[in-house]
């Protein structure tokens, strides 16, 4: 039993000081902050934005009011703070524990985070942080009781986990990590929020330590990919962002989504589409560009490098789209466009916009929504408050967010994302010879699938008599195609092994939920003294499309449309 | 110039007589022939049922009216007859090199068409039949003003071909085949109709000799290859053929067709149903089992042998099934289904059946019809007599010819075809293990594609001064989803090329036809020398769903969805 040392009362005080004020920016989320504000953000010890260790720790006392450190702080600090002694009785023991991690040990050397990052498998080490302590937790990797899982953290903080896992919230685990304990965590960041008075990102909201940025301006970020098959609705703290440009604020009383088309314009408020018939609908939305990453691999690609996460699960809810165009009394057009345009400027100050067929807009079974609730909660700024058009089935681009604007066209919209972006291309096509005029605009994305767990590089333990790995993921294709098989493989597809599936019931043309998927795979002596397996999935929708084998024939310039087999390898222990 | 055999004037009496039976069974297809008529048959020179070759010749003189040797032999027969004796006019010496073909010349040896089909290519020596006669074209090949295309007729007859080919009608190509002449084609045959009474085949419509059949009983046949991207719309005589039972006898002014569900049931008769208005879809129907033949080289699967004939396109006509189904009361359900019946019987009295979804079949753009119409004309009995049902975007299995019954049912159609065929498994599923009601019947089916010409194993010329040799072929997807892109490579996928698309302007999601293509590639100087090149096509649908690479991921039991990229393997010369 350690005791706590002298520089834990700062400590202290920095946390409830810094809460204060996430808190006041929650209020001020939808206006903008006081330069008051900023100064006292300046002059604070928190002021350095950070990296994204620090990141990391703040968020895990910020996200949901789950964390475990900052509970008991509000609970003990008076009595700690005022007392300044040391602890005996086992409530206060306890106490003491749950702040080892926020203390600084000065007997142990500090490390930067990116001397963190380093050590960030066996090989190297694996190093972990916790508040400010800085673990080596190789030797307990194998015997940890939640297996892989710890992985996701190496190199990194276990913060954000901790907080989803509350069977950490003992006082044996933190007995048990804190004899791990090899050093102290240089600094601490508690905002992404930038200093710089007028910038366009001055105002970027807050987000979930654990989405992993692709980059932070504009804001691009998904979750790590072992979480995103724990649950059929993505929690929206670790739904993946997409920002083409810096986040808008808006001020919900003065929101005003303007319709053009039909009978003569509309003007609604958030009150007024709020007052229109609500419809909910389960709806994957997926970027163009997910699972980038590895088609990148084969040859270099433009954009953003996604990995598998660039998806996720919710159930949203709104006013169906089809209902305010018939109301305006727009007919039925199949050459005719539905354009949106949303809030964020560009420096020019053109909007993000995009278009869908007018046919997929006006039909109910379309469900094409103007979206307020994200899992029955608003929608949050990075996911398009206080409106967000979801359009079910079709690539995230067109699900554009802070609608501001709708318009009945005989075009296309003729934004940069709907014209010059978000296209397929032949592998054979490159940045020389590329006519972006000559391929249709992304709309209903193909079948695809990912291996959520084990990860790739994960040492995977054989579960049970009969010798089997235990395989989990997702899979989805647009234009509401169910999947009805997904197929893995860990022998190259000599034998293949049908997967549990967890989907919704809905109707063929309308399955717009992705499906979650267990498989479990004998592990053969020979696999097994290898050591090394890779496993493949494949998913297969209601049309009976299936992913391609691999990247090198679908590559495409942009790197859209990653849908080839997921791939991953992991050695068997 | 040679003299005519005295043996033509019985060969020209049985033309005669065998035109005559068939104007009369053209007239008797919706009523039972006669015993009479089958007694004739029997007594005829033509009454044995034939080897392929001899449906072939016969095909040449009833396909469309336009064969080479009956108009001449109608005009002329008289005088010719009449006179026996040497002819020396222009008219007469053309006259007379009509009927080379369909001569018998007794210096030659006779063959049998089964030793004909031997010489199927330049090592064994190309053959051809014509009438009666047999050629050695070898020679001639590479001269062919067509080019490959006599390659498809290599063992076989040039018969059907001429029919379509009519440049071939001039005394200048009569003389220049005579003179390939080898030998006499042993025995004639008019006809595939079934000589036993009360069989359930006896009453078999003709087919076009250029059907290849799959199976004859039931008959199953499709189009050579290199025929079927001449035309965007399959003729009708060549649209593939898939029966899976007798082809029924069906008299129009008796034709009922029951419709059960809504408010109350319904009987609409043929006249009812060309009352309704009428409305026209241009749609591929393609086959389950299309390319099975391709499939079947990974392991063996269960089914007729298809190659990449089974599909074809048509603008269909006639009463929409939304029309009448709202008609009759039928409110939206997406639980529900529609199930169809035809006339076509199993030995059990069971009809053919299958169903879609309701939502399908409610849906305007759905474009499901009532057809009586195939290209403009009426249906053919193997095409469905009087009405066969069109789902366009769906496999043809659902497409019920010979339609008697609709109903709108809480299950799908338990028919065999519906619940224990037509339906995808993984490639680990085998005939011990698989259970049909674990997976879904197929519908809208996976995008595909297939070259056309050249063929495999043709020797292509390289056609300009760049080295480009062309290729074409079709393209197609299911659930309305338009054809986008058609990639070629003849280097395994190192380079792709993008090949032109002819297509309908239709809507995406309503895209029914298919996509006909034409690309050039590029052949290297290394292929020119190494001489065998292997071509690849891949189509993209709108949904961005590519083909899978090869076979061997998506290989199951049955054979179907055989949608891998389309190889051929060629000779540059």
């Amino acid at each position: 039993m350690r005791l706590l040392r002298p520089s834990w009362a700062g400590l202290l005080r920095g946390w409830h000081h810094q809460h204060q004020r996430h808190h006041r920016r929650l209020l001020l989320t939808t206006s903008r902050g006081s330069n008051g504000e900023r100064e006292e953000q300046q002059n604070s010890q928190w002021s350095s934005p950070g990296s994204r260790s620090e990141q990391l720790l703040y968020a895990a006392f910020w996200a949901g009011g789950l964390t475990l450190g900052y509970h008991w702080l509000t609970d003990k600090k008076n009595h700690v703070l005022l007392e300044g002694q040391k602890v005996a009785s086992e409530e206060e023991l306890e106490a003491t524990a749950r702040l080892w991690h926020v203390t600084n040990r000065k007997e142990l050397p500090t490390y930067r985070a990116d001397e963190v990052e380093q050590h960030n498998c066996a090989e190297k080490r694996i190093w972990v942080t916790y508040g400010l302590g800085v673990y080596d937790v190789t030797d307990f990797a194998e015997n940890h009781p939640g297996g892989d899982k710890i992985l996701m953290a190496a190199g990194s903080a276990i913060d954000p986990f901790w907080a989803i896992y509350q069977q950490h919230n003992t006082l044996e685990v933190l007995e048990l990590l804190e004899g791990f304990r090899i050093g102290n965590l240089e600094g601490l960041v508690v905002t992404n929020v930038d200093d710089e008075l007028g910038s366009p990102w001055s105002e970027e909201p807050q987000r979930h330590a654990l989405l992993k940025p692709a980059s932070k301006r504009p804001f691009n970020a998904e979750p790590p990919i072992g979480l995103l098959a724990e649950q059929f609705y993505t929690p929206n703290e670790l739904f993946y962002v997409r920002n083409h440009l810096p986040v808008p604020v808006i001020n919900p009383e003065d929101y005003e989504l303007e319709i053009e088309g039909g009978a003569k314009d509309k003007t609604l408020t958030l009150e007024g589409i709020k007052a229109l018939p609500k419809h909910s609908v389960t709806a994957a939305i997926m970027c163009g560009g997910n699972r980038r990453s590895e088609m990148t691999k084969v040859k270099a690609v433009k954009g953003l490098s996604w990995g598998a996460g660039a998806v996720g699960n919710a159930k949203w809810s709104g006013a169906r789209l089809c209902d305010v165009l018939r109301e305006q009394g727009v007919q039925p057009d199949e050459t005719k466009h539905v354009i949106f345009e949303g809030a964020d400027l560009d420096p020019t100050s053109h909007p993000y916009g995009a278009s869908i067929p007018l046919a997929k807009a006006l039909d109910p079974r379309g469900d094409v929504i103007l979206a307020y609730e994200m899992n029955d909660e608003p929608l949050s700024r990075d996911h398009g408050f206080p409106i967000r058009v979801i359009v079910p089935g079709t690539v995230g681009a067109r699900n554009v967010k802070w609608l501001t604007r709708i318009v009945v066209a005989d075009k296309e919209s003729d934004s940069h994302w709907q014209q010059n972006d978000y296209k397929g291309f032949s592998p054979s096509t490159d940045w020389d010879t590329v006519d972006f005029s000559k391929s249709d605009a992304i709309q209903a994305m193909p079948v695809t699938s990912a291996i959520c767990t084990p990860q790739a590089g994960a040492r995977v333990k054989v579960d049970d008599d009969e010798g089997h790995i235990t395989v989990r993921g997702y899979a989805w294709s647009g234009g509401g195609r169910k999947i009805v098989r997904v197929d893995l493989t860990n022998d190259e597809g000599a034998s293949w092994h049908v997967a549990e599936l967890e989907q919704e019931e809905m109707p063929d043309g309308r399955h717009y939920g992705w499906s979650l998927w267990t498989a479990r795979l004998p592990v053969s002596e020979a696999q097994r003294k290898a050591g090394d397996v890779e496993i493949w999935a494949k998913a297969v929708d209601s049309a009976y499309n299936v992913q391609p084998e691999k990247f090198e024939h679908i590559w495409n310039l942009r790197g859209v449309l990653a849908n080839a087999y997921h791939k991953v390898k992991v050695k068997i222990i």
